[in-house]
């Protein structure tokens, strides 16, 4: 076998381990997996800066990936976007410091190739020959893109409704749509239920743990881009959570690896659409486990997910370090996407506008402080949203 | 005087300097202004490793750049896109290896941003308040994004038959949009005629000298990721030509600073479409300058410009580096464009399309060689170009 970090993979609820070499779903308690590695070799062998020398993009996180060595990954060239100041907005919305990571120019435009990128190359390297995923907005077209770089079949499950740009970026990549009556987590179980006669490997967030891992260079990224410092506050838009708990991992890992200046970790706030807030709900009542939302609908289409498979993982994010979970409203959240626009040239997706408006309640409230350093994501090209762009007149 | 490694600006037709330290437009004698560098003083003072090393996007390149040190650019990350490895395609196409420097990450999804970046932060840097500029496709969202990142007001002409993607995002970012009844040179005349009075500085395609100064970046990070090795031919999409011209500048600035391995240009490839191709024209009737193309038209966007300011130095670079000049028809460079999407996972423009297109046709006459090291470039995302986009059934 050659060279990898990777020692296992264990249930995040029961810390039960399997072996990562052969394809893996969800574990035997139907729990994520996650990814444990030899970090005290990975300290002996690398370091922080030789990390940064290399030529850029996710994959340079060799060590804290799991592909093992001398094997090529499934590319688009993802990763290493920027971190955008945004002080005239930090001004106005009065914290000290307000930092957008922006995942707008990832291909197919979100923050979805990464962890496609990771899961694509994992499954194919450990015997898949064929993909299926669920989606509700970007994730559809990032698996089509990644498979027709891997030259296989895919297919993408979508509610009919999900925006038109997403549904037709799919059959652009020459992937097969399967338009569903319903929404994404019945995606979910059509997948589940037609994997089999597809030959398809099931890669819906965390029901297999590579998705996870590519989206964990995104926080790897943001702490090399603060000087390995730790930000105060991480505003996440969630709907399945892959972002959230990667972030999270990733300062973790950074923390047991010895590359940050302080090891701790900053209060983590969930934001999602008042349309389909399930974890917010699950939160307020300090349960460990968010129920269906019933009756979801939000114009930020990657934040239609009432069901979410890591709710158990992201409800411990948000206790153990002190955070909050929010809500927003769909004429909230698009307000703060056109403030982006206007005031500092970003065209983000709602799902970030969501954040800024996050950001502004939760300063109001004195939730946030005023020398609190604060970090959000864009998670995708507000491009793709043609129907948030201003008409002509 | 702050630190800076430009000396001066020269028309690029009489050689004539003029200063920099003040806004200039074209030369005396009408034609683009190129800057020049010390070069001798950058290579005593940095070298291509220390580059390397500086945290990502294009304003590491600072001493190749014109903004004098200390003072802080107009940002939205540009710059440090992946240039993909396309192994299918080059076989497909039969030739030795073919490399696509994929602009679609950029902020605003073009490579548009890095010319407005650099033009934007000289011009304020140099006292200018506001913005005018004509627009085929993409340089318009480009300027309203740099100018609402700014905070100074941007004016964006555009024929009112570009395509309706353009014309809304330059909406969102607040900036002014004047539609007008003829093609991006109808416009640019209008911009020339109402800037004094809308009180905006001219920052139309090399008719000032900086946007070029930006697309450079482009062609500096293609060396390092080639490991400073310079290409046998590029293929490059032409409508105004910076692209190209920046490129050849950034080979030429490289090899003077004993950078490159072997000192050479590659051949250069200039491809148009049919619809639109008074370079191609010109340079079959062995022609120094480019009349204007009656009655242009193509659903390549960008590529619809039928008069370029910049159609000498485009002509002399194609002469003078044993290169050529194609035009592609749309339903051909729409195909090309699609095979990109179903074959590589890229989610091109139509003018990368055009690209793929010309050189399946230069192998076929056989002026590319099966040994040829080829680079072109997705010069946009082709998320927005909706309508290239397939339908859905």
């Amino acid at each position: 076998m050659p060279d990898t970090y990777l020692i296992d993979l264990v249930c995040s609820s029961t810390g039960a381990a399997v072996p990562w070499e052969r394809l893996q779903g969800l574990s035997a308690a139907g729990r994520p997996l996650v990814c444990r590695y030899d970090l005290p070799r990975v300290a002996a062998s690398v370091d922080r800066d030789a990390i940064a020398a290399r030529p850029r993009g996710m994959w340079r996180w060799r060590e804290l990936l799991p592909l093992p060595g001398g094997h090529a990954p499934v590319s688009l060239g993802e990763g290493d976007t920027p971190l955008l100041a945004t002080p005239r907005l930090a001004r106005e919305l009065g914290v000290r410091r307000l930092w957008l990571k922006d995942e707008a120019g990832e291909p197919t435009g979100s923050f979805k190739a990464r962890g496609i990128s990771a899961a694509v190359t994992m499954a194919l390297h450990l015997g898949a020959r064929a993909f299926a995923v669920p989606s509700a907005g970007n994730a559809g077209g990032a698996l089509a893109a990644y498979a027709a770089r891997a030259g296989v079949p895919a297919h993408v499950f979508v509610p009919r409704d999900t925006p038109e740009v997403n549904q037709r970026e799919v059959l652009l990549f020459g992937a097969q749509l399967h338009r569903i009556d319903g929404l994404i987590h019945d995606c979910g179980r059509v997948v589940a239920e037609q994997r089999e006669a597809l030959g398809a490997f099931d890669l819906s967030t965390l029901k297999e743990p590579y998705r996870l891992e590519g989206k964990k260079t995104m926080g790897l990224e943001l702490l090399e881009q603060l000087g390995w410092r730790v930000p105060d506050v991480v505003v996440y838009p969630t709907g399945g959570g892959t972002g959230l708990i990667g972030v999270h991992a990733a300062i973790a890992a950074a923390a047991a690896l010895g590359w940050l200046d302080e090891a701790r970790q900053p209060r983590f706030v969930a934001v999602q659409a008042s349309g389909c807030a399930p974890i917010v709900r699950a939160f307020e009542r300090g349960q460990d486990e968010a129920a269906l939302f019933e009756g979801a609908h939000t114009c930020a289409s990657g934040l239609r997910v009432p069901k979410a498979v890591g709710d158990r993982m992201m409800l411990q994010i948000l206790r153990s370090t002190g955070g909050t979970a929010i809500a927003i409203d769909d004429d909230t959240l698009m307000d703060a996407t056109r403030e982006l626009a206007r005031s500092e040239g970003i065209n983000a997706c709602p799902e970030a506008g969501a954040c800024i408006a996050a950001i502004r309640r939760l300063r109001a409230s004195g939730w946030l402080r005023a020398d609190d350093e604060v970090v959000t994501f864009n998670t995708g090209a507000g491009t793709k949203y043609v129907e948030q762009l201003p008409p002509l007149s």
